[in-house]
């Protein structure tokens, strides 16, 4: 079966129309027609072989949400018409510690298969992602989603933006007491204080944007910091148990550590395209702090996700675009001229 | 009260004897006949000036074992006779969040009051340590001591060395079916290998140094690893779940993150004179590793150490020196030339 979708053959080449096949749906899987896709950085890093090992042609997307049009025979889980999302794994090795654990994204036998440029023996020997009609994918890294249906392109971004956050929130145990600190009011960033503040912390949002002060509390947070403003920053030091930092760009990390108290944790969830300076690692000492990673999150832990943000009304700021504006929209993510998250209509894809 | 010490006037002067104040004990007091004092990296730093903020006269010392002489109106729990030791504090504020805890090294307070160097009203103002023949302390920083007595000089290390990498082993849940690297077979390290190796983790060393490979093993390792060689540090990729490093000394932190597994800990309780070089932080991110410090432990903790050591038959490997060779003892400790601590027999103090 071939679909219509949206990609590019090379880093230099932009975005176009192109048909890419999808396997006939096996025993376990799940066929997916997509009605919505979010637009993750990382797409734009693929797409452009910013990182290395990008494969064209290729065909980003991974915040994936549709309807299921067909299962395989052994989908119980599953049936036509239901509302499902897709993130950013669509495989792994389902038999190592992490896969036993639910945490897939670390994967420690075949390493996760991300839903874009991962390996697969379809054609053409490597994933194509959300930016297509349609997609078919094991049922087991398929997660049902339970908003109302009027709502289901602001879920779509809960499938990388909403998960990346929402894992260090729970494995760090944001909640009631606690005081969590969102470094970056982005895709990500956005997420991070809603999910922060539906948990129960106290939530405080850096950016370096004066201009987006009042939106950061419109979006939960308690208090929002300009980090350019020393006397703000120095407010308050030593008083966060977990701060979640989702700026990818290279930055001081000494500006937020001082900000943690006794056994609070940094956790970067960017991965930094040039290394951030060495931060103070006595300062660590003197305080029992941590800096940690996070990366995504589990398909188990994608669901409870979902599940909270449905029980609690919680969906994405987001931009809606046809496919055609795609590199358009590209250009203004890089600017982070976006509130907060693009999201591709995909019936667009028809007109292609 | 005077007693005799040895201390320094001056940050360019070697160490002398001289006379010191001790005031008769208070309440709360309990008065310590000093016996042995271990000689820790830390008093060389402090008193030579090496870092910032030393008062003169300095006199070092806080692995502190001896026997009580005389006790407060109000102390209970000790009693003259006893066998006791005193480590890193001697006061705290004792009313914060970090001191109701049991982590009075944290205390945000006042901050934790260091056996020497620290703030105190008895004269010259300063708090003067172990190299003396008395000491006189809040019965809340003095731990009792259950070794046998002939043990009692190979305890003293335990009071710093013991209690600053016991802390970390414990609070990152050191045990059966954890996999624990000691970074360093120094005063530190060789004690993180015993009690790694008796908490009934995997215990791996790590020295620079061929010839500490079979004294490493000695020490209760299973596995000894020369970092320099990059055969035997790839053999162990990805599979600590926690690495206690104990160099100061600047170095390549990322030979020791990318031996960590998914969730593994490396912790730092080495404060660096200059700081490491930045750790690739995107590794952190694809496992969720953390990159943690830890300072000395909490009085609760040191008596838990201490009890647990004396149960397991635990004890520092010393060599034992008069305090009149504490020059000598500093730059063979510069050297790395001792196995693993000298203790100052200060009963060598009469005779100055």
């Amino acid at each position: 079966m071939t679909v219509k979708a949206y990609g590019a053959h090379a880093a230099d080449k932009p975005l176009e129309a192109l048909y890419i096949f999808r396997r006939a749906p096996g025993d376990h899987d799940v066929q997916i027609e997509i009605a919505y896709c979010g637009v993750c950085h990382s797409d734009l890093h693929t797409v452009r072989g910013e990182w290395a090992g990008t494969l064209y042609p290729c065909v980003p997307g991974h915040e994936i949400v549709g309807r299921v049009s067909a299962v395989g025979a052994h989908v119980s889980r599953f049936k036509e018409g239901d509302l499902v999302g897709v993130g950013c794994m669509v495989d792994s090795c389902q038999a190592c510690a992490a896969c036993d654990e639910g945490l897939e994204q670390y994967c420690e036998g075949t390493g996760m298969v991300g839903t874009y440029n991962g390996p697969t023996p379809d054609a053409p020997g490597h994933t194509l992602g959300g930016y297509s009609q349609r997609i078919v994918v094991n049922d087991k890294f398929v997660v049902k989603v339970s908003h109302p249906e009027d709502q289901l392109a602001a879920v779509a971004p809960l499938l990388c933006a909403g998960i990346t956050t929402w894992s260090p929130l729970r494995h760090w145990n944001a909640g009631p007491g606690k005081k969590v600190g969102v470094v970056g009011i982005g895709g990500l960033g956005h997420m991070g204080v809603k999910l922060a503040r539906a948990l129960g912390a106290e939530v405080v949002a850096f950016t370096t944007s004066e201009n987006k002060r009042e939106d950061a509390k419109a979006l939960g947070a308690h208090q929002v910091v300009v980090s350019r403003n020393a006397d703000e920053m120095k407010a308050h030091r030593g008083s966060f148990d977990l701060i979640i930092n989702t700026v990818a760009a290279s930055h001081d990390l000494d500006a937020y550590t001082s900000l943690l108290r006794r056994d609070g944790s940094l956790v970067l969830v960017g991965v930094p395209e040039h290394n951030h300076p060495s931060p103070q690692f006595a300062s660590l000492i003197f305080r029992r702090k941590s800096i940690a990673g996070s990366m995504i999150g589990g398909i188990a832990e994608t669901q409870e996700m979902l599940d909270f943000c449905a029980e609690h009304g919680i969906v994405a700021d987001i931009e809606m675009i046809p496919i055609q504006q795609i590199e358009d929209a590209y250009a203004r993510m890089t600017r982070s001229d976006v509130k907060y998250r693009f999201v591709i209509d995909s019936a667009s894809l028809a007109t292609t």
